[in-house]
């Protein structure tokens, strides 16, 4: 058991070195792109040793997704009390923030990140904690009793957010205002429906 | 007004050249990757000039599209009279597709293309040539009075492929036996449906 003050320096200094890290990488990421972006300027900009990233990150790719992940925090999970407008504010909150440099960047450091163990764990943490928020939309609704119990909240989140990605990483056709509405629509009552 | 023989003879030869450079860009593409292909390298293989390549198809990124493109022409669109069983099976087509050599470069090279006006121009021919086919899936079904006529053929393929090339391209998630089917039964009943 250590005391508060112990606990809370090293926390603190280890938090403002993450902080300093992940605001140079970003910084860079969007100076220099994707590919001109290097450790040992970044570790130079937050005024840390390159070994200390490295030790902490594993790799560039790892870095790259932990900034992002964290600038994609700036994405919110609406909750209106209503699950219509939650899924329609989120796809539209969500196209808006893939047409930022730092979305664009997101995406494009994702789809091109390879498969090994720890750019797959970053992925996978990455995802993880994304699904995990927004499928609080769906879970809300559940209990609500908006939709029925046995509805799965991953597919539905799948299903929501995909047609956005798709268009901003793929097919490059830009999301108008009408889709999320039109997306919300056919996801809860379905094509065939008159 | 040329002679037959006139009109066969250049057509003749130049849908063979056109061939043997795309199927040389594939064979390269498998061997070496994505970084590693090189137009000079496809000319030789392709026995043809290399500025007859750029002189055709302007650059290498829409050389490469154009080859993923026609390789692409290999996932068939289901006509088995039933709307249910045409998206699931195509679903599962694509995501099979999706999985194989061929289909992984054609999504790594499509997310990391850029915007430059030959490359935008041969993507929406992709993107506009795969929509065209499938969407007669739902054309169909429409005309079969599965499906009100108010329909957009358009969203519906785009709700059914999104997921399946979100998890290859973003997620990586693998797309189990199962996802097919639960995502064309939330597509057409709507996940509200109790």
């Amino acid at each position: 058991m250590s005391t508060p003050e112990v606990r809370r320096r090293p926390g603190g200094r280890s938090a403002r070195v993450r902080a300093a890290v992940l605001d140079a990488t970003l910084e860079l990421l969007l100076a220099h792109g994707l590919e001109g972006l290097k450790v040992a300027e970044v570790a130079d900009r937050a005024g840390v040793h390159e070994t200390s990233i490295y030790r902490r990150w594993g790799n560039r790719e790892n870095l790259l997704i932990d900034a992002l992940l964290d600038a994609s925090e700036q994405l919110r999970v609406p909750d209106t009390g209503n699950l219509r407008d939650d899924l329609t504010a989120y796809a539209r909150d969500l196209a808006a923030f893939l047409a930022t440099p730092v979305g664009h960047a997101l995406e494009r450091t994702l789809a091109v990140a390879g498969d090994d163990p720890d750019t797959q764990r970053a992925r996978d943490r990455y995802w993880t904690s994304r699904s995990e928020r927004s499928c609080r939309m769906v879970v809300r609704a559940v209990e609500r009793g908006e939709l029925p119990d046995t509805v799965d909240p991953r597919l539905v989140v799948e299903m929501l957010v995909s047609p956005v990605h798709f268009r901003v990483v793929l097919t490059r056709e830009p999301v108008d205002d009408q889709m999320p509405v039109r997306l919300v629509d056919a996801l809860l009552r379905g094509v065939a429906a008159r």
